[in-house]
């Protein structure tokens, strides 16, 4: 029998009246703070039926509470409705924060619990803050979810395999070498990581644990003499046994890894991420422990890619540019022809990516959304929500594909017909946006935020703005959302040669229509004098830029030849792969304008 | 007889010996931290001969060191010839900080010494922390130098005024009600101020202790029930002694503010800035004071400028224009007929502003440089070094007044002749530059350094850069400049409405030339929509921008409408105060493009 919301939620307040609890937290992260999470770890989702990609879930003994933010505040009213779940919409003005709510209602004596394996230590950090102002208990290994449910899904099982040498450009021991030598540098003696794509990336390692993210789940342990790999066993055969006995790395089991903390020499010097380690952590080192607390190295050194790296990057873009030109040229030859549906697109889109050698599974959920649905930042298309293609307006579609060469991320919004002037006016201006900051050459050592600008100032000319970043790190066949590099207002991070990063402005008119055009792009060196070393954005997305929705009035002679030779590039490098009739396609929507 | 700098150095010795001093530090600054100083303050230059606005001596028993900075290497070199003074040229990559020298070179029982009152509490941390690592004591109230300066120059007696309601437009009562109610939320119950600019905004005062300042030297205690004002009663006339006791301020003696401070009750709450206030302000207080180190309240209070401000300044940025004006018209007519030297120029710009009603003071060294001169960012003719103009190539002049309705601070490169294609060039760049940022429209709480690079970037587009920020806030008949407002790369100050900000992008060519465009402006509200409040720049300075070095095929037509719209804009505004051949000039220089 399926239990209710209710249900549960009197199943779950037995066992905090049993453990003396008056509040207990349900955040949606897994033990890693990864984007996306297994199915194990949705109990943000069993317990409420909310089933949003983020959300927080905070239960009293008398009332239940969601916090989640605008992308789902008509998803969550409709999924919470029929039980007793009060819904904090985020980012509203009046919308208290959790940890506001908590500090405001807790009383003298409460108790907060929560699976602290699930909250990371900075978090912690507000709440041990709030809970010495407002006199009250925190009980923070409390996993109460996994004792009321039945049948909850296994960890994944799925088996890990190597990242070979001729696409990870670097051998994990060098990279380990490189690892320790800034261990040693900051005295740090013990370093302790948990996100996983900065294991995957030091152990050239790849899972199949996270959908979207070929990452696994595992702890590591880097001391400067010995290295410890905390992985289900199971998932690792004989010869990537044999592979981590020769590189000295010692297998031990990922339920192990909070023992092993306690023995952990007390005299250590702990390099670690307060906003990636996870409470439990924290909690399970010796107190006496001297702890650096700093973004884990790893961040910064899986962003500058390597020569093998880029070579390869190079080629999934290739592969990722003929699928997405083959299916530009499948919809506006079909949109008069056929009903096209979102969801025909988004299945489209994947077979096409599938037909790629070294394809191995798109590097997040499709967006494809027509017309007005694209004024939603964050759209998916589903089985109950979905829109009819006309041949007409506009739809975005940003994809991407994880191959062994390389992660990408791209989006391209294309005229199906007759365009609206104005929204043809929009257009134009995210592409003048686009190209600003792929023109620009600047010092090394500029930081995100000013780069952001140059591409924001071009939509601030016409009023307009966007509410995300300008662009984001690319993982290599690892997460497409990866840091220290971004491309934000307020964003101190620097961009260096080598990094990947998305350039993707927009324009969103609630109702009415969405704009985003993105590329990848390499930092590469552009000239040095006595300014300095100067940097530019290689394109690496080779993808046709629609014209038929550009106003060419809006655009001056450098941005046209902009286009004119992206055009020329991209018509080289991707018309090898395609047949006579797409080729010849390609060659009409590359034209010189 | 005057005594020879290793004279001074052998006295000062004595001195060290007696006193058990190992290294005595000497700084170019005053008791509050002021970009200027009175000549009492320059210790420095007393006993090293160094003239430079920048620099710091230390002396050992057995040598001599300098620092500063790249402007100052050949007149240092030139300055110490002779004596035993070791030159550290700052900024170059194997110079050691003072700091470091220090930390480096201290051991263990020896004893820094230094006069507190010259050296900030922030930099003294950086002393403590050393002095703990290396076992070194400190001596923190050594005022050595003025033992051995026979004649030392007087601390300014020059009489104070107050700034008129009609010029302020802010009462000083409202002023510290206003900080009253900020110490409040802050829990503060005590303000220590130290940072001249400050209490004269506060108090409504204005000095002529600091050429081109127009500050009172002075210390301010703010309880929330009283205030002190500590200065040299002899500057009081009546009238404002009767002022401040009207507005419940009590006037202490200005050496009677270090006695005080050991005065203050123990269970107070000081609010005050480390990068303010000096070490011996520190070391003053009880030991059990709480204190919020914070930057001062009145530096953000300030620099949002009121209506009556706004107002005033406009009328001084008309009287500036006018003197720029005609200043202009003179240099271009007379450079054929006459024999003018930069120093011609420097007085006769300071003659035409003195022609202007309500003009006080320069708000800073004129800086008039012809041809290659002007690509030494600061540079500064004197009577011992200067050039000649001759009727070809360009001279950058960058001057400003004090008015009784406001500060100007303004730069123009002007043609007097035939100038090369490829400095046209760099002219029109710069151009482009300072029109990019003054057309941009951005959304309010945009970063500082978000915006310098949409000026930045205009330049960076033909591969330079410049070495120093793209703006400054500007005073308020106060200093030229002024926080928390600048513009440059990695400025996270969010600029508001009414904050008054030069935009001054630059070329500077190494022993070629140096061009710099500088306008002034004022931060005002363009529009709201649903991406919320957007701020532009509204240009404040009136003198029109040399048409005849402009390279018109590098502009598009949005920023030759700027120009024609700025320059219709400059002869409606300046016209009127002309004579007719100086207007018929005007006219010719404003046409449209």
């Amino acid at each position: 029998m399926k239990l209710s919301v209710d249900n549960k939620l009197n199943l779950l307040r037995e066992l905090m009246i049993k453990n003396s609890i008056t509040a207990y937290l349900v955040t949606s992260s897994d033990f890693h703070q990864s984007e996306y999470t297994g199915n194990f770890f949705k109990t943000r989702e069993y317990i409420s039926n909310f089933s949003g990609s983020s959300g927080t879930v905070l239960i009293t003994l008398d009332n239940a509470y969601l916090w989640t933010d605008g992308r789902y505040f008509l998803q969550a009213e409709k999924e919470l409705s029929g039980s007793e779940f009060h819904l904090f919409k985020t980012g509203l003005k009046d919308t208290p924060t959790v940890q506001e709510f908590i500090k405001n209602t807790m009383k003298n004596n409460d108790t907060l619990a929560f699976d602290g394996r699930t909250v990371s230590y900075n978090l912690m950090l507000e709440f041990i803050s709030a809970s010495k102002e407002k006199f009250f208990q925190l009980k923070i290994n409390m996993d109460l979810i996994n004792e009321i449910w039945e049948n909850r899904p296994p960890l994944s099982k799925e088996k890990v395999f190597l990242l070979e040498e001729q696409y990870s450009g670097e051998k994990a021991v060098t990279k380990l070498k490189r690892l320790r030598h800034i261990m040693i540098n900051k005295n740090a003696t013990c370093h302790i990581l948990s996100s996983l794509d900065d294991i995957c990336w030091l152990f050239n390692l790849r899972g199949k644990d996270i959908k979207y993210n070929p990452v696994v789940l595992s702890y590591a342990i880097i001391f400067i003499d010995k290295t410890i790999l905390f992985i289900d066993k199971s998932k690792i055969s004989t010869e990537i046994e044999l592979y981590f006995n020769n590189i000295n790395v010692e297998i031990q089991d990922y339920n192990g890894f909070y023992k092993y903390l306690h023995k952990i020499d007390s005299s250590s010097v702990v390099l670690l991420d307060y906003n990636k380690i996870n409470s439990s952590i924290y909690q399970a080192l010796p107190k006496e422990i001297h702890i650096i607390n700093e973004i884990n190295p790893e961040n910064s050194m899986k962003s500058i890619k390597n020569l093998v790296e880029i070579k390869n990057n190079y080629r999934a873009h290739i592969k990722d540019g003929v699928a997405m030109t083959k299916f530009i040229y499948w919809l506006k030859n079909n949109i008069s022809k056929n009903k096209i549906s979102e969801l025909d697109v988004v299945n489209k889109i994947e077979a096409f990516r599938k037909g790629q050698e070294g394809f191995m599974e798109l590097s997040f959920e499709t967006i494809a959304a027509y017309g007005k649905n694209a004024a939603m930042m964050h759209y998916l298309p589903n089985n109950k929500n979905f829109s009819f293609l006309e041949p007409k307006n506009l739809i975005l579609i940003d994809s991407g594909g994880q191959y062994l060469e390389g992660t990408t991320d791209i989006t391209r919004t294309i005229s199906l017909g007759n365009v609206d002037p104005q929204i043809k006016k929009h257009y134009t201006y995210v592409l003048k946006s686009l190209i600003a900051l792929s023109k620009s050459k600047f010092p090394h050592h500029t930081f995100g935020g000013s780069l952001d600008s140059i591409a924001r100032n071009v939509i601030w000319e016409i009023g307009l703005d966007y509410r995300c970043a300008t662009g984001h790190g690319v993982g290599h066949f690892l997460n497409v959302h990866e840091g220290p590099n971004i491309l934000r207002p307020s964003a101190d991070c620097i961009i260096s040669p080598d990094m990947v990063t998305t350039i993707e402005p927009g324009i969103y008119i609630d109702n009415s229509h969405g704009i985003r055009l993105e590329n990848e792009t390499l930092t590469t060196k552009s000239f040095k004098n006595e300014y300095g070393l100067f940097l530019e954005f290689k394109t690496l997305t080779f993808v046709p830029i629609d014209i038929e929705a550009i106003e060419l009035c809006f655009l001056n002679k450098e941005e046209i030849n902009w286009i004119n030779s992206y055009h020329e590039m991209v018509f080289e490098k991707i018309s090898p792969f395609l047949n006579r009739e797409e080729a010849a396609w390609l060659k009409s929507q590359t034209k010189n304008i």
